[in-house]
């Protein structure tokens, strides 16, 4: 092969096969309503359809964009369906999509200040747009003393503050000589797994995180963390971290930060507060209760990824006091130093942050605030929690299901009365169907379903089909076993 | 606001916004090569150009594109430059770019097995085909004890590799309870500064970190290894973990992975091996060399998001006993459990992992090795150390300048005979003039340039005017001095 050989996709061959990858996309947002919403495939079944070895030799971008069509799609769970209402909203828009899009075609590293200027000082500016848009305290904008960062995950922000708070605690002890064991922190039975994993992660150990007793609404209890507090004070151990919920997965249930943060700053302990969904809904005055005592916190951190229209990865993460932060994670090389790091005048993310390589996930964002405008951001949150609450409202009115939790925004929790079984069954049967998809969750030990309201095209139409798909696969199972009875 | 109304993209609308932004990126990989390599802008000159509030009101797309290039551009670090030859490659091509497109558009999560099955089997696929196509050693295929997955970066897949390590000597022990500090790794001054970090994200501290002597190359002495882990042993700590590369950040150099990993089987130590940047030559037969003795490694990473045209994020991570990794970071809530993961017939790659979310990133990588096939990664890589060597072969012809090590692949470390002075002024001078962007670093004690060979377009005739340029300048600064003497 001579020198001028290329196997690149040329400027030209790049466009032509770029519209047709939009279109299909376009195409998809267009059925993606027909489609089973949980994939119908079985384990093995889309290997199965790859070839065994990789190709020796090029192939047509047309034959490689139609096993979208023949391979992926049908193992492909539709997040992006209006009937998705599984776990949590992971709710994509079309500025998202296109931002990202530039993003890949960009192709910056943004580890350094120097790397790509724009790549940081666009997500430092987005992120104190954030803390505007949601109403949060002033000390998280990067005019202040902290800032904000985009991490992959709400697990990333949650593992980065718990070291963050580690080394405040034993001034950097344990980033220099390893941990002692004796480092405690504390959060519900409800928190998100993460934490637990950053526990181990972190070397403290998970028998060192404390599951603080909840109320009736599955939220902390106050009292509870004091009381654990004190006692491991006497048994010689150090309290660290609380993680406090705005929204936990299972239920949506809120931590009482007021009552929290004064425990904490009392003690001494740094406060975490995760509203990875729920963050959200402070775009809208009327949700900003949500919030209440979030003046005490030391890091914060909510989804863009999850329920505002912004495709994953985008978990906005904010530190009031962004040198805890970098004096935790900095490491600089020869290799990495440049002038304007030397200054101080520059944010390096890469000290915000695990790893070191980041994108320009920025773009993403700043293209769905530009998009849509605070008001259309406003209008599409409140017409998904208005959807959760009809859907409570429902519940409330039937004699044979009932709420297993307060519905504070756009999850709704709920369970048939007649036990685990029929719930296990009517879900099952539903998801297999694939007419949507919703999951489930264990709440005062029972079975309980849940209806996570939150994807971009989500409309009442769709929840009204639900409601009526669950009652009637109800009603086929409860006649079923009154036949069974009966025979 | 009436329920119809609705801020959302609609398809056609996502058609022909999409379609300018695919035209968008086409002129830019058309005219990239005259854009200034090196952002020119000082440090607040992007934030100055946003407005300080969000947007109340959304704004149209052809406006929020214009911002591409009056805002964006002049901020952007051109790492898609034929004319860029720092740091290392993050080399993004046309399939990689519209194989992301459509993981944005399916906007699937893949962090359980469930949640999207294509998203899982793909990447298990995909990681099986690197196995055959770089011939890593067979225990690193998910059909044996092992198997793969994308991580987000070395410095991830290294701190992941730590985790399962301590926990391997352990008995699970740390992940239990918290670090004792006396667990210790080693490596060599010249290994990536991501170990650093994750000795003290996994609590066991910097000072448990090894420094072992390199010899005249920069690979680690495997003499000096094996008696530090005796010293070590012999002072009552415990060696847990060795992380030798391939293709050193600094110079390419390549510990000797064949006595490293008799020492660490003997010894019973994690082998981790970090290709991060040089593991993409072993494409090709006569690169593969470089991976003698990885047979003995527990562990394995290269990023196909640096040399294999495939925009990040993307690293290849290998572990030969999953068991080990998955005890170590696997965690299961009651929201996630499932009969697909209960029956153990699935892979869940949050297990594999520090977040839990994950995007689709396997399809990037299906797109470029089905577009390039393997001859034609294996054509441009050679192509790629072909111009390195060439680059090589001018300096050691040159009177003024001199390699600062050996060449193995794709990286070209060298110096003007001068002195630190005039290195540091050549780089400074000619990045600013934004022809081409190079970086430096330290071996010996001496400042050091570093051309560092792998964009997607890079050709020899820029390679040559590379050198052409650094001539240039350097004639010109000794000129500038004979002249301010004289005077």
């Amino acid at each position: 092969m001579s020198e001028s050989t290329s196997f690149h996709m040329t400027p030209d061959e790049f466009r032509t096969f770029g519209y047709a990858v939009i279109d299909w996309i376009a195409d998809y947002q267009q059925r993606v309503e027909s489609l089973p919403v949980m994939s119908q495939v079985q384990p093995g079944d889309i290997r199965a359809m790859l070839p065994a070895h990789p190709p020796a030799h090029g192939e047509a971008f047309a034959d490689i964009l139609a096993d979208i069509d023949r391979v992926i799609l049908p193992g492909v769970t539709h997040w992006q369906s209006p009937n998705f209402f599984a776990y949590f909203p992971a709710n994509a828009s079309g500025p998202a999509i296109l931002g990202d899009l530039l993003s890949s075609g960009l192709g910056v590293q943004g580890m350094l200040w120097l790397t790509s200027p724009a790549c940081t000082e666009v997500e430092t500016h987005m992120l104190d747009w954030l803390v505007e848009m949601l109403a949060l305290p002033e000390k998280f904008m990067s005019t202040s003393t902290g800032g904000g960062v985009i991490q992959d995950s709400a697990s990333s922000a949650t593992l980065t503050a718990l070291l963050a708070a580690r080394e405040r605690a034993t001034n950097f002890t344990v980033n220099r000589s390893g941990g002692t064991g004796k480092l405690v922190a504390y959060a519900t039975s409800q928190t998100h797994s993460s934490l637990e994993k950053a526990m181990m992660i972190a070397g403290l150990g998970r028998q060192n995180l404390r599951l603080i007793d909840v109320d009736a609404t599955f939220a902390m209890r106050p009292d509870a963390l004091a009381d654990q507090i004190a006692r491991d004070r006497a048994d010689g151990l150090t309290p660290i971290f609380v993680c406090a919920t705005v929204g936990t997965t299972s239920s949506n249930a809120i931590d009482p930060l007021p009552a929290i943060g004064e425990i904490c700053q009392r003690e001494r302990l740094w406060l975490h507060v995760d509203a990875a969904m729920a963050g959200t809904a402070a775009l809208c005055p009327e949700f900003r209760w949500i919030h209440a005592g979030l003046e005490h916190a030391d890091s914060y951190c909510f989804n863009p990824h999850k329920w505002m229209f912004t495709n994953f990865d985008c978990d906005a993460f904010f530190v009031a006091d962004r040198k805890a932060l970098i004096d935790t994670l900095s490491i600089l090389p020869e290799y990495l130093r440049n002038e304007a790091t030397k200054t101080g005048a520059v944010i390096d993310y890469r000290d915000w942050q695990i790893p070191l390589g980041r994108r320009f996930r920025a773009l993403k964002l700043w293209f769905v605030i530009r998009h849509y405008g605070v008001e259309g951001l406003q209008f599409h949150v409140r017409q998904h929690v208005q959807m959760a609450q009809q859907f409570a409202e429902w519940v409330r009115a039937s004699d044979d299901f009932e709420l297993a939790a307060p519905v504070p925004l756009n999850l709704v929790c709920f369970r048939h009365k007649g036990g685990d079984a029929i719930n296990q069954q009517i879900m099952d049967r539903i998801n297999r169907s694939g007419d949507l998809f919703f999951t489930h969750t264990r709440l005062d030990g029972k079975l309980t379903l849940r209806m996570s309201i939150g994807q971009t095209h989500t409309q009442m139409e769709h929840v009204q089909r639900a409601w009526t798909r669950i009652q009637e696969e109800t009603r086929k199972l409860v006649q079923g076993q009154a036949a069974r009875i009966q025979n």
